[in-house]
């Protein structure tokens, strides 16, 4: 048997910055947590990297590999830049790869966060038997990886798999990135729970007005699956409706792409069976015939340290 | 200077299939059509094509590198099967490439048609300088095909690139695929045509409507294109739309692939610069900024052989 092999993952956060010492075989052996401290700056940002890696680091005795690290924002591959990521004011295009090769002994490897997500379902995860499986992460945003033949389908800037991006309905939501329909402005956490909200008015006796309005409960994904789970009509329509405009998105990516294994990870991935139910009606009911039997909707494996498993596996793809 | 080199080019159309001796340098030395006959079945189909190839191959004195096929349907590449082909009855799923390649001593390559399509850009027109872009064929049908580092993406079986089945609206046109707002069910020719016929009501003064009704002319893009350059507000309004429906889905796949070079060929892209115009501005519009300034939209430069041209260079990629 091969010796174990360690490396670094970053999980770059809009509010903290997640880095450990992970195993060829999924194993964090030491987790570091900083402030990302967006406001500050992309310079501040960069510090705090740099000050995690140190720590984790720091009475290290295995052999490390590289560090990988996945970001919010367009990543150029090759280059290892960083432009625009979302919520990192003053951030526009850095080179964030080789800045932090510069600074520590090992190749250093950037990957767009959702990308990084689904190298690490491929490499530890629920994709480990699928050469090819499209990955999507419903949380704040909706982003998405597309794996084809073991590797990441980058496109040619490296800027492959908005998948969130695909617009559904031409005439409908307007989304922050400027684009009509979005997946990403009905899934959304915010998107939905605005829109949640703006139905609550019509809704008057369902749980989720009375825990909202009554029990001053915060109006979030886990409210809406627990007035679901008591059978509330308007959360089962929720949860139903996010279904249908998830599927449909999801949909056009399979009959674009000829890739029929999905994986689904983050937060709005908590409505479980229910909403994976619906996800996979739509899909079956809508997409080209030949693909309806190869249809199959998996949920992702890695759970709270999702990200640092990613961006370590970077390295070891 | 290598010497030239030959390959059979077959399109196989719903009307006519057009096979030609094709040169490594683009030419047509010969060229035959035979009826389809696609009503009186596979079998039939088949025999027309052995027919095809063998009135080409007759006095022939160049050796031939191959035979390429471009066919309408899902074609598993790998195995050279052409599954339900539309407009083809009784025809479910044939071993088109072995079949041909046992009467003939010849390797077979079998593609989708808008897949070969996209490889005769790629290898004789407007793609030869573009490492990848997504082609796009505008006819009764809307295909597809992604070239991606100089290869088809085919996806896991050979169907992707799919880009008619991109839906941009969940709610609205029924699409014959089974799906709901199809790109297809709005760019395709019978779509369009019969999308201008339900509203030609409401425009009873546009010249469409007085040369179809009281001229008896024929309600095609032809002569929406025409009443357009004579500066017909309903017929700008129609190519307008079209132009926005088709720009949407292009965008979302532009998001997806982060592939930013766009061909356009096929009948309604006779349209010309007015439609092409309305579909870059949208994309550029509605596709996440660092894309915005890469964006190029290019018109195919195969016309009347395309399809000859397409499936022979399949044979020379």
């Amino acid at each position: 048997m091969a010796a174990t092999k360690y490396a670094i993952g970053v999980d770059l956060g809009g509010t903290t910055i997640k880095i450990g010492i992970v195993s060829d075989k999924g194993k964090i052996i030491k987790k570091v947590v900083v402030d990302t401290l967006a406001e500050e700056g992309y310079k501040k940002v960069i510090k705090q990297i740099k000050k995690g890696i140190s720590e984790v680091l720091s009475k290290n005795k295995k052999t490390i590999e590289g560090i990988g690290i996945g970001s919010p924002g367009l990543v150029i591959r090759k280059k290892g830049t960083v432009e625009n990521p979302p919520n990192f004011p003053g951030w526009k295009k850095v080179q964030l790869g080789k800045i932090i090769s510069e600074e520590f002994p090992y190749k250093t490897y950037v990957e767009n966060d959702a990308n990084a997500a689904a190298v690490g379902e491929q490499i530890f995860g629920a994709g480990k038997r699928h050469d090819s499986f499209i990955m999507v992460t419903l949380g704040t945003g909706v982003g998405g990886g597309i794996i084809f033949e073991r590797k990441v389908f980058a496109g040619e800037t490296g800027g492959a798999g908005e998948l969130g991006h695909l617009s559904i309905d031409l005439n409908a939501n307007q989304c922050k990135c400027g684009n009509v329909g979005c997946v990403e402005s009905y899934a959304g956490i915010n998107y939905l729970c605005n829109s949640v909200k703006r139905q609550m008015e019509k809704n008057p006796d369902s749980l989720i007005v009375k825990w909202v309005n009554e029990e001053n409960k915060t109006l979030e994904p886990k409210l809406i699956h627990e007035a679901a789970e008591e059978g509330d009509p308007f959360a089962l329509d929720v949860i139903h409706t996010l279904g249908i405009n998830i599927g449909a998105g999801l949909t056009s990516i399979v009959n674009v792409l000829d890739i029929a294994t999905i994986i689904m990870g983050g937060g709005v991935a908590g409505f479980g069976d229910r909403l994976f139910d619906t996800i996979e009606t739509t899909i079956k009911e809508r997409v080209l015939t030949p693909h309806r039997t190869r249809i199959k909707l998996k949920q992702a494996k890695l759970k709270n340290d999702a990200g640092i498993m990613g961006a370590s596996a970077l390295v070891f793809q």
